[in-house]
């Protein structure tokens, strides 16, 4: 038996890029990769050997801070000591190379390790899982239980033969026109269904035929929140309205809705935030017409907005109906009230129905959370980020006016003597005015708030999941390539949206070196 | 670090059952699993630990002859000690703990990996390969890959700016109305286009919302394929005459056929085969009409067929455009001709795209497949299996004829002498018969096998995957108990049919083992 390879255990003092990027091996790499594979979207390949902890090194040896985290996808960064010693657990190896069809034949230890890796994180009033083992097929699965439901209830009691044998034939009753509501802008995966339910790019739906399904908006809210408190709360209730307004219309239509799915934060289509508010509003709305509330965290669940679950922060007066995972969680699966149990066996099933391997790492991933206190840290860090990019946000807006401009906003709203200071400081830049900013006076951030040539703006965060949006596509676009070439790795979103979904193990030493080079790279726009 | 966990390394001896299946410990365990997962389809919890090679052990120490292998998911049994070994390979080690997006950070070793564990056995004709999660995602994207193709071509081009506004709005021409055709008893998976694909079972499909695609018609065979040459001529004619129709028919009603999905058994659905004059139809048919012709291999590719895509037996005049793989190969995906090479990014992407570990580990079986020479071993024991198995058919169908019909039907074949000493051996079984049946004369065969009344018919099979069915589910499903409580764990498909998925490691040894109880449990029915 050999001994197992252990990465350094220390991380880089430091981001160090000394090629351009995608440097020269990672090119060459693609270039062998081409005959056989895809490459049209490999930004650059990786060491995954040499990575550690929230460091990335790719290919050419670049040392990247890494606040995107293989979308969002690494709970603890790269080849965490804890992760690397469960391999060597005959649990582990086993399930390794001899993975079971859990859904007729799981291993013995199931019930524990699921018990241990997700019960113990189950939402309020969903202490029922699936496993599955992405999230394209948790959300598929989820609209799938909603639906079987929804003709349970519909029908009071299981499939008639009647249903059973028009259903091989597609037609109704066993095969239902019925359907799920989702919102401008989602992202819910890219199979057929999922698709149908997405509405972020046109390049994930182009070409590929839909299931046509409504399509609600979901509120776009100005910023910052406490500014726009009356235009933000007028988008709930416009949003509100028309989900009313579709489910009518679908009754009429003779398609009823059986499920609503919504994302805590529209990740993929630019990361737009609900608030507690319009999400209690979209859970009385599908009480009131028992439809299922599908709350779709692949994205956000698993501590990033500094609990396990972001629609936590909601404080819903009762729990979503299902609350779907994936990602930072390691597998794909939901979670899901006891009133959806499906009562006939073979009816959500598949071979694999998710992966122990992935069980036994989240097993030890929760217990580590647990003990480093990382959702706390995640909380704090969360705060630092928020703050630091809007402190960049406002000397990007104050860089970006004429001075002109400035000093007359400035002197209407008597706060011209700081903004002389500020203005004679400009040079060194953002240090200095972070310190000065904390002492405006509201009236006078409102000022740069409203600048409309400001490239940065709209700072807006849950725990650490943050974003903000530049003017154009071009600037978020040249944005990222200048922060990733000065050793900062962030992800796009929507058309104009930088986001950071950095791992759980995301410090405030790291924070300092990410603003340093985002305030750097705004500079160079 | 501590030390790795080995397996026994031993086969048990033989199967020994001592409790009722499922025992106590796991009717125990799945109390302890009801409160927080569904164990509707729960058949026995599996200590796979204890489990090794072909046998398989389950909760309450019962060891059984799998094969059946986990839905035929495992390519070599359990707990394969070369597999072990892979587990402490540094690159697995990482990519266990550091999983990338590899879409667009692949492992700067993705594409000698790929090369060995995929391109090394890639069907002719479709040198491109995409890695997915599993079977179902295989499909889901080989058919958008279909679809993106067919929309190309159809515009000369990539898509324009009406397409793109379109799509987001859900209508053509961004959102075509095109379809798949796939075949009545298909099972392509579980997602809802899939299910839109799938015709097995009522219990896959009811109650879920399905795309209204054409379902053609699958051949039926008789059997033994050798005695009913026309009548199985004729079905493979009418069978793709409504191809042919389903296409034209389409075309009119502006839902044009863009793809074509076949398995080369259609196993979930009952193992039926089709023969090679039937596919090189269906290629025939595609290429006439442009439409990408996919043959569905998850269940089929990987070995069990004798060759690494059932496909090969087919001996077609161009290959497939796509070919799906999963189960054995423990990922899924497809391979792709050129032609079909999507140029743009970000069309067929996912955060995860595959699994690098699945990667790393099936690299290992390639080599160890050819190593050990095991196409070649599940040819000859596929040979023997099918011998075996049509041996106990015609002694089962003797068993179920009375013996004035017997006598008769004998007496009028003129092979009345041999009869009689079967008669007089009949008591004893299946040694004796073997040997006699050997020597009948195949007008023999004929009478039995037109015996309406015989449980066990038409045994067929490509390498390995072998089935039988039996007169009605009732009985299949109490054979299938019955072999079980007698050691043998085998699968059920379709309403009536017994199949065979052992792993490559399955020796004549454990062929012995099998056909034996079998031959014991077809006499308890």
């Amino acid at each position: 038996m050999r001994s197992m390879w252990a990465p350094s255990g220390v991380e880089p003092v430091g981001p160090c890029v000394s090629t351009e990027i995608p440097g020269p091996v990672s090119k060459r790499l693609r270039a062998e990769m081409d005959p056989i594979h895809q490459t049209t979207s490999v930004k650059f390949f990786v060491d995954y050997e040499r990575s550690f902890g929230n460091y990335l090194v790719d290919a050419d040896g670049n040392t990247f801070l890494d606040v995107f985290m293989q979308i969002s996808s690494l709970i603890f960064g790269y080849n965490h000591p804890d992760l690397i010693k469960v391999l060597s657990d005959p649990r582990f190896i086993s399930a390794a190379v001899s993975r079971p069809a859990l859904g007729s034949f799981p291993r013995n230890d199931f019930a524990p390790t699921i018990s241990r890796a997700l019960s113990a994180i189950a939402p309020k009033g969903c202490p029922l899982v699936q496993t599955m083992l992405c999230g394209t097929s948790a959300n598929e699965n989820a609209i799938k239980t909603a639906f079987i439901w929804y003709q349970t209830q519909k029908r009071g009691g299981p499939p008639s033969a009647e249903d059973l044998v028009s259903c091989m034939k597609q037609e109704p009753p066993g095969t239902p026109n019925i359907c799920v509501i989702s919102f401008d802008g989602a992202f819910h995966g890219r199979s057929l269904a999922a698709l149908s339910m997405t509405h972020s790019k046109p390049v994930h739906k182009v070409d590929i035929p839909a299931f046509h399904w409504p399509v609600a908006s979901f509120p776009r809210y100005k910023y910052p929140l406490e500014k726009n408190v009356q235009y933000n709360g007028e988008q709930d209730n416009d949003c509100l309205a028309k989900v009313e307004e579709l489910i009518e219309r679908q009754k009429k239509a003779k398609c009823e809705v059986a499920a609503l799915i919504v994302e805590p934060i529209q990740s993929e289509g630019g990361d737009h935030h609900g608030s507690p508010a319009f999400f209690q509003g979209l859970r009385d709305i599908t009480k009131k017409h028992g439809i299922v509330f599908i709350v779709d965290e692949v994205q956000t669940g698993g501590g990033g907005t500094g609990s396990f679950w972001a629609h936590e922060s909601w404080n819903l007066s009762s729990p979503p109906d299902i609350v779907c995972f994936s990602k930072k969680l390691m597998i794909g699966g939901y979670f899901y009230a006891e009133h959806l149990r499906v009562k006939e066996p073979y009816r959500i099933y598949n071979t694999w129905m998710g992966e122990p391997t992935k069980l036994i790492l989240l097993e030890k991933a929760i217990e580590v959370i647990k003990r480093d206190n990382l959702l706390e840290q995640v909380r704090k860090v969360g705060k630092g980020l928020q703050s630091g990019l809007r402190q960049i946000e406002i000397s990007n807006q104050f860089h970006s006016r004429t001075s002109e401009d400035m000093l007359v906003a400035a002197f209407n709203k008597k706060c011209i003597l700081r903004l002389v200071v500020i203005s004679l400081l400009r040079g060194d830049g953002s240090l200095v005015s972070k310190i000065i900013f904390g002492f405006l006076r509201p009236e006078c951030n409102e000022i740069f708030q409203s600048a409309n040539n400001s490239k940065m703006r709209n700072v807006r965060g849950l725990g650490s999941y943050c974003a903000f949006d530049l003017c154009d596509t071009a600037t978020r676009d040249k944005f990222l390539d200048t922060a990733v070439s000065n050793g900062l790795h962030m992800g796009g979103c929507g058309d104009t949206a930088v986001r950071f979904r950095p791992a759980l193990i995301f410090t405030e030493n790291h924070l300092e070196v990410a603003l340093d080079i985002i305030s750097k790279s705004m500079k160079r726009l």
